[in-house]
Formats: structure tokens, C-alpha cells, sequence
């Protein structure tokens, strides 16, 4: 396909645009290219627009730089969540995925990403200074860290950990074991391993 | 995904409108928003500009209906293509996938569909009133359809054939077989089929 001969710049133009996006390869580029072209002059042009809004309006809240229409948001500014107990997580689907639990009542605190030597992605580039202020002004009793088992992952917590161990929190992980619903013969070896190692009293499931 | 809360309306929008892309669900959606939200603004301006570019100044050539920037396209106007010789095909994503193959040196008839009672697509809606006044002008010696093997494309083939059948025009198929490279035990049984009522003189394999 890359040395492919379009009959248009325009067409070939629009299919390169949308390859760039992540997981999208030059053949879904040119369907996505030419279900563009079937549609109404109105509705592309509210596709369009929808993301150059995004790009232009798009605000992050002060307090936990979660995605928001508003300086605070929605989560943060709401006085019957648990402020002084703060989710770190690694970006907003995290947030999402845990809101849509409905198990959840504290706050979060959005890092924008992990460290990642690889990547070039340091401690600076991430929202740790703001944590530490949040942690200075005592109003924060429990940090959840709920970042991914990846190394980004445990290397982030650790980071944090050590660099945060002094203050006067209590600091927890999310569980790791066996997802519910799974068979153990098809868990992997080391959540399995974990889920021995950190077993919980019975009486927690009959509650 | 679709009872979330979206802690943003501006997010929510984005994303509803990238899954109305074929292909694109919620969580692809989101992924895709979400990398929107890392790009600079001018590549994301970009990406937008592709989009209504396309639907506003793209251009169906006047000969065969194949997309293109002017208004009859390159191989319309290339002197060293044979006139005589039309491939119909359903879209521009076959076009390219002849081309591709740099064996067919003819024209081509895009009709822009196939008739489709189920989609109510009738032989109306497309391209066959032109292709008929093509066949008119008695420039057209032979026709290749290159359609689906479908219900809709083996419904089109057949409407085509009875329509034009008596234009002094020969009319043939692209060949149906086992594909190169494939091996016999894993062709669906009708292809096989017809690769042995179709079979071929073997001197023409070693020319």
C-alpha cells in the first residue's frame, strides 16, 4: 500500500492524516478516507470541528489535572467525596474505568504519564510537584497508588514511595489477584503467585 | 463504556463523533481523542483541514467516476491507455488494487456501488445510465467485470449483462481460482470448485 498510486492528493493526502493516528494502518486510513466522502458536508464538518475543539478548549483541573470543561472538576469541587483520600492514577481512562466501578470516593490525582527512561519521560514531566504540595498542606491521609504492573509502572511507585515515604500518609496499592470470574488454570503464573502470597481472611467474601 | 460519565462534554463529543467511524468503537474513540489531546495544535489543525478538504474539494473524473483531483483523472487522460478496454468496479479501493497489480493497461468504470434491494440501492443510484452512453458511442470493444463475488456484485454482474447484452461488446469476468500461494486444502469448497470447471491449458503457466 505505501508505494500505492493514489488517483488524488487530496484522497491521499487525507488517508496519510488519518494513518497517523495510533493503530490506524494506510488500508483502515483509506476506508475511514472514503466513508468521509459518503457522508454529509455538515456532519464531517462537525467531526472536524469536534476535534479541533478538543485541542482548543479542552482544560485541566488545577487540583488534579484530570480532563475538564472547568478550572476544577466535577470530581474535585464535589464536597461528599473524601478529599484526603487521593487515587494516583496514570491518566484519565484510568479515572474513568475506576468512577465506572462506583466503588470509589475519594479523589484522584492524574500523573500524565509514567517515568520511562526509554521513552524519555522523567519525573519532571509528570504532575509529582503538585502531589508533593497537596501532601505538604496535611490534608491527604491515604495515597492509592492504581498504576499499571508494568515497569513504568513499578518504577513510578517506587519513585513516588521513596520520595514521599517521610510524609505522614498511609500508602496502599489496588489488589492484584485473580480477576474475578476467571479460571485459576488460566491465570498467569506470577497473579497467581500474588494472590497466594497476599490471601485474605474468608470472612471478607461472606460479608 | 456507553452509560460512562465523561468527566468533559468537549471529551464526550470528540469521542462520540470518532465512533461513528466505521470500524471505531468507544474505547477506540476515547484512545483516539485521547491522542488528539497529546498532538501540538497544529498537526491537530491539520488533521481537521485533510478532513474538510477532502469532502469539499475532492472530484469524481467525468469519464469513469473514479476519484480525482481534476476533472477527468490520470488514466482517463493517459493517451497510452486502451479506450476500448473497461473495467467496472464497485469503488475507488478496487481501482487502486488494480493498479496495483500494474497488469491492466485498460479504462475503468467506477459504478459507485452495487445494487443492493436489502441497503435500497437500485441500479438508479448508480453510475449505469453513463456507462450506458459510453457503449453508445461504439468505442468500447470489451467490458471486464470486476466486481464482488457477493449477492449484491453477482445481482449487478447479472443486471449489467441483460442490459447491455446487446451492444456489439464482449463481455468477460475477472478469473475465480485458488489464490497464488494458497494451498489446496484450505480453499473454500466452491472456489476449488471452479477452479476445475475453469481450468486452464498448463502451456500457459510456462510461457
Amino acid at each position: 500500500m505505501s508505494d500505492i498510486e493514489f488517483p488524488s492528493k487530496i484522497l491521499e493526502n487525507a488517508v496519510n492524516e488519518f494513518s497517523r493516528l495510533p493503530g490506524i494502518g494506510k488500508k483502515s486510513a483509506l476506508r475511514l478516507s472514503l466513508h468521509i466522502l459518503k457522508q454529509d458536508k455538515e456532519s464531517v464538518y462537525r467531526f472536524a470541528e469536534a476535534i479541533t475543539t478538543l485541542i482548543d478548549e479542552i482544560k485541566y483541573c488545577q487540583n488534579c489535572f484530570n480532563i475538564s470543561d472547568s478550572d476544577i472538576c466535577s470530581i474535585c469541587s464535589n464536597p461528599r467525596r473524601d478529599h484526603s483520600l487521593v487515587c494516583v492514577v496514570e491518566n484519565v481512562r484510568d479515572v474513568m474505568a475506576i468512577e465506572n466501578t462506583h466503588q470509589y470516593n475519594g479523589i484522584y490525582h492524574v500523573l500524565g504519564g509514567l517515568i520511562s527512561p526509554m521513552d524519555g519521560t522523567g519525573p519532571d514531566d509528570l504532575t509529582i510537584a503538585p502531589l508533593e504540595e497537596k501532601l505538604k498542606k496535611g490534608e491527604i491521609k491515604e495515597i492509592i497508588f492504581a498504576l499499571s504492573t508494568t515497569m513504568e509502572g513499578d518504577t513510578t511507585n517506587f519513585y513516588l514511595y521513596r520520595k514521599f515515604q517521610n510524609y505522614p500518609v498511609k500508602f496502599t496499592t489496588i489488589a492484584r489477584g485473580v480477576a474475578i470470574g476467571d479460571e485459576l488454570e488460566y491465570a498467569d503464573e506470577v497473579t497467581l503467585g500474588r494472590s497466594l502470597v497476599d490471601r485474605q481472611p474468608f470472612e471478607k467474601n461472606v460479608q
